[in-house]
């Protein structure tokens, strides 16, 4: 009898599952489930269709349900929502959005991708015409329509992580004034506080307007259904259009309901085949915690880089395969107007969480030869562990060459290299694009003496 | 008593060595010998002088004799030559060239970085007024003023590596029509062909005349010791000047007959300390051979980032330290117009040479999202190990993002790290700077295949 492989889900881990499962086993069946009308829309490249980067919403997709089930074999159902899982009997009941039809489905293997959702602000008005979370195809279009529509002057933006950074400029990049409410007293939490105090600065000199350590209280709106005011404790923020980017959680309730076991931070808990507590169900994406492989700890790290190869692990086992997925370091990049700003591995305040000692280093060096055009300051903040030696993480910032410096890092602190290894690292030199010696470089030197020179009995 | 350090060479290894014996026996008299009138000028920025990339010839060396002596405490003798070493005695006769005088001098421990020289061509004419090795500063800045006096039309370049793909972009940059004579039926010698082809093509899209497999006969000169024309066995190439970058072969005649132990290659053997045959004299730069760690193999590349490197182990042993340089996978790096191209590790002709089994691969993924302006295709062709499945050397190369990919290679190939666990790497992904899947990840999964498919009993 032919295999009947269920995915749950149709953003980024559901089709890259559902495809490599009927890759895996051509005779399986292999259907999807999708509560929206789109699949494979991630929330990553949002941001620059608001910004107008990329004028064909189509761009946003990788796939229609039409060419997933053509070029991929996969039965693609959109606008079914699946109500419960009954893992004892290995089925699902699946309701049909447009007929409300409900009907049950059976599985040999079921995938869980049912992804993350906005954080809710708790506050009447969140879902007021104006008020937008960056996170459905649909929302973004409705943002788009808004701006083209209504021609806003002025924006709030709720949140100061790396999706209320891309809204900033996106929405400047439209004309907006745009004010930047922030829970801390810097943007960008879990960066260091120097890289954060580079985004701050960042964001002002393009006019963002950061407002520190603020709780929003009320969402002003009128009785037409559009908020024309974010109110907090000390002041009222007039405003045409909210975006919320207040963080998303594991959209976990329905695994929650059928006995799936979560993790800590609500996501589904996995083993290395994305296997969930349940044999014939595995797990993929956005709602699952992950394995942070530096500090060897769960965590709650939803990124599409993660969702993908969850997903092809996921397919890959539920038809039968046997693929591992060890795990991740965090690898998070970031444009901010002219800033590049990354971050692998592990914070300082999450390495002495994880019971390292840690030993933190602030470089700066020239992106390429100084003589050459473009050549701009690297920084580089970089944790290691005083005792091993070890690379634990980095914040690499700066208006050229950061981001592709901390992929070069994240691989030295994915591979347990010490800061001594990172200083003897053969790394290209060539004027137009690399100094003599590499930021990376100059890095593993500065971070090598300063362990050497915190190392008890060091005079 | 003060320890004496001596170190013959100024250009990079040689104010590297210096330094660093400085630094760690501030006490000891460092001296070092230069014969030209400058230091610290390496031939890697030349190029983007001619080319008028940089305008002030001061950026070319990183220090004056001056500077060094103050910032350094190095004491610094241009214009004198190193004669002879006597190793049994532990003294050096140098010759002042101005005053032609002779001189005797005593040292503890002797530093050695006599550099490289360019390949002769072995053709009379090669040293007449108007024929340029990019070698030493003097001979730039004559280049430099010949462009600038005579106005020349047209050059020929005589050699296809990396140095003259530069000068064939520098000499383009002063609107020459230039033509590039090599030995061989491609240029850069030592890459994959998909390479080679894609710089012939990048090379002919910019007007420069490439004509492989020439060998050239004579250098046509007038009595007022001009060359006017180039003559192969084909035909002649009239010229208003000739640059010849047939490569560089160590300098090591000194070191040679002091009785230093030279490898195959005609480089001085050091250890890991940086010590030659003699225990009190050490060696560092382009007159050394060095270990290639990934065949692990001695081997001849004569680059920046290793004499810097080379020098400071050298510099800090001469002194009495103990550090250590365990050598280079060759990491490559060369911008040819509009092309950035990369060589990092093995070619796959080495692999075999090194007696491993090699598998190529070669991919080629965009440099950023496909939507984002300035979206390149990035080309990665790699060498595996079949039996262990370890990546042994990459070309990259492309338009954009190519360089610093092959940076993230060098990091996988010096630690040894498989295709599998290259396709495990987590690396960033945001629009504007990588693709969900980066280049370096669609490299490791499609070379992970390539070697199951081609193992044996594979069906």
């Amino acid at each position: 009898m032919k295999r009947r492989i269920l995915v749950i889900g149709g953003t980024a881990a559901g089709p890259s599952a559902a495809s490599k499962a009927k890759r895996t086993d051509p005779d399986a069946e292999v259907i999807m489930f999708e509560q929206g009308d789109d699949i494979s829309s991630g929330i990553c490249e949002m941001p620059y269709y608001v910004g107008n980067v990329v004028d064909d919403v189509k761009k946003l997709t990788s796939f229609t349900p039409e060419r997933l089930e053509k070029e991929k074999g996969v039965i693609v159902r959109v606008r079914h929502h699946v109500d419960e899982i009954s893992p004892s009997s290995r089925k699902i009941a699946v309701r049909n959005l447009d007929s409300g039809k409900v009907r049950e489905e059976r599985y040999d293997s079921l995938v869980i991708a049912t992804g993350s959702r906005p954080r809710s602000i708790g506050l009447a008005g969140e879902n007021a015409r104006n008020v937008f979370h960056v996170k459905s195809l649909e929302g973004t279009i409705g943002l788009k329509r808004v701006l083209a529509d209504e021609k806003p002057g002025c924006a709030v933006i709720i949140g100061g992580g790396y999706i209320g950074m891309e809204m900033a400029e996106a929405l400047a990049a439209n004309g907006l004034r745009t004010t930047l409410l922030h829970r801390h007293n810097l943007p960008m939490m879990g960066l260091e506080e120097e890289s954060q105090k580079a985004v701050a600065v960042e964001l002002a000199a393009h006019g963002v307007e950061f407002v520190p350590n603020v709780s929003v209280q009320a969402l002003a709106h009128n009785p037409g259904g559009s908020v024309y005011a974010v109110k907090t404790a000390e002041r009222t923020y007039d405003c045409d259009l909210v975006v919320i980017a207040a963080g998303v959680e594991p959209n976990t309730s329905l695994a929650a309901e059928s006995g799936i076991r979560l993790g800590q931070h609500r996501g589904i808990l996995t083993d290395q085949r994305q296997t969930t507590s349940d044999d014939s169900i595995y797990a993929a994406g956005d709602c699952c915690e992950v394995r942070n492989l530096v500090s060897n700890r769960f965590s709650y790290i939803p990124l599409a880089t993660t969702a993908s190869k969850q997903g092809w692990t996921a397919g890959e086992n539920a038809a039968g395969g046997s693929a591992v997925f060890k795990g991740v370091i965090r690898a998070i990049g970031v444009k901010i107007f002219d800033l590049q700003v990354a971050h692998v591995g592990l914070s300082s305040k999450e390495a002495r969480e994880s019971s390292f000692d840690p030993v933190v280093e602030h470089i700066e060096a020239p992106s390429k030869i100084s003589f050459y055009p473009g050549s701009e300051r690297v920084h580089i903040i970089a944790v290691a562990d005083k005792s091993s030696g070890r690379v634990l993480g980095a914040n690499v910032y700066g208006r050229e060459g950061a981001i592709m410096r901390a992929n070069v890092l994240a691989v030295a602190i994915q591979h347990g290299l010490t800061a001594d290894e990172v200083s003897r690292l053969d790394l290209i030199y060539t004027p137009p694009y690399a100094p003599l010696w590499d930021p990376v470089l100059v890095l593993g030197n500065q971070l090598r003496k300063r362990i050497e020179n915190e190392k008890p009995g060091h005079h």
